[in-house]
């Protein structure tokens, strides 16, 4: 595997795949590999010939009062996990590569950016898809994989691809999980022991919600019992459990849609989120 | 030429030939030609094999309050005028093929946008960005041509493409003027004969102003100046003319940078806007 830090570096081996015919696939990552990363690998090298991840802690997606320092940096390792996946190339530029200075666009995505995750973290998603179109244009690639984890991300970025027209298929794979249920995380790096037996409840709990909403339950009521479960459970705050249109993440109208559990909830230092499907 | 209405269309004919090896240059266009925007198609056939026009008034780019439903349309004329600069393709969407329902996203270049033009026109270059976004990553061409005359319009596509990473060599090409030096425009048909009269003033004014700086007066002073002279000549407002670093649109602070005289007043119906290089 290749290692290259410029946008000029990358696309030069890039041009030479496509040369040959390859197609192409793409993983963003900000490092702090995790089971879920290597899936979305696998899946790259199951449908495009070669494999593009990138490594890049993203600072314009954290909030001043966030964990961008904190955030777990170990660049020897994730490379050692990408060999092991077959990863081809791997794209690992600086802050000063990605935003030179005088950089001053960004991607909005109206609407989807604003609910939810986007309540408590204003400006998360204004980084996120900001780096994403760029990440997406400096690789044009033929598939990119992001996981199901983050779910509204995973929407936002559906969206921006569709509406600035980029040529690419953003796929989204299944949430790798702990055998106890935890959805996996770079950010689980944050819990302590008592932390990490009460963080699968986060699972269990929108599980729960799910099930019996698919029974007909009623989902504001189910909601609110999870969110005074979680904080039995010992989480310190619920930002929100909420059950949305799969689509549109707008409340629930038409029983028939498919709908989604989306939770966020902190436990000590870390802000864990979860979803399921109705 | 062919024109085509769809998305789909458009890159179908446009893989066709890149599978050639033929290079493609893009001019955006809004329809109501004149010389200015044959020049672009002259500058783009001089530089790539393939010529690729747009026509597309984009609703996004216009307030409430603007000039959308008068803007000048006439399809079968421009279509005319583009055969027979020896335009190859012409992409000619409706409104629902560039913003189809749930579309929400958009690009903002902060800072540029939100001076000069961006005062008087607070979601104009928004519209703009966000459509030069698409229809740069609907063709991806090697080149895309604008015109100087809209001076900080090209600065912001300038800026964009080159934030996103958009691969495409951004051209401005010089104004394109009547023998009397008014700037060619298709705003230029909402001129009374006296106002006609008038115009040309615009052009002069600023010359007279970019050669006294050149030669070492106030700046400031001067455009204070061409205002004056604007009102006499019977313009009913003048928007703002300015004297800015040529590259950042910011005020001049260091006279060695290359500088920038730009201008917009309103001449009747008629919001005339100039630029000329100090």
């Amino acid at each position: 595997m290749d290692t290259v830090r410029t946008v000029d570096a990358l696309r030069t081996r890039i041009s030479k795949w496509r040369g040959t015919g390859a197609t192409v696939g793409l993983v963003p990552t900000m490092g702090g590999l995790h089971d879920g990363h290597l899936s979305l690998i696998r899946a790259a090298k199951g449908q495009t010939d070669l494999t593009v991840a990138t490594l890049f802690v993203n600072p314009a997606q954290f909030a001043l009062d966030e964990d961008l320092n904190a955030y777990p940096r170990d660049e020897a390792r994730d490379l050692e996990l990408f060999v092991a996946e077959g990863t081809d190339l791997l794209f690992a530029p600086d802050v000063e590569e990605m935003y030179p200075v005088g950089h001053t666009t960004e991607v909005h995505v109206q609407g989807l950016s604003q609910i939810l995750e986007g309540e408590f973290r204003p400006r998360f998603f204004l980084g996120v898809a900001t780096v994403v179109s760029k990440l997406l244009l400096q690789v044009l690639p033929d598939a990119a994989f992001f996981g199901e984890k983050d779910y509204q991300q995973l929407l936002v970025i559906r969206r921006l691809a569709c509406d600035l027209n980029i040529p690419v298929e953003i796929v989204g794979a299944p949430t790798k999980r702990e055998a106890n249920g935890l959805a996996m995380s770079s950010r689980n790096q944050y819990l302590n022991e008592r932390e990490r037996r009460a963080a699968p409840t986060l699972y269990a709990t929108i599980n729960q919600v799910a099930e019996s909403v698919r029974d007909g339950a009623d989902a504001d009521k189910r909601c609110r019992w999870a969110v005074s479960r979680l904080t039995e459970a010992g989480f310190r705050q619920v930002d929100y459990v909420a059950c949305r249109d799969a689509e549109t993440l707008e409340p629930v109208e038409d029983s028939s849609r498919p709908a989604r559990v989306l939770a966020a909830a902190w436990l000590g230092k870390a802000r864990l989120i979860d979803n399921v499907a109705v």
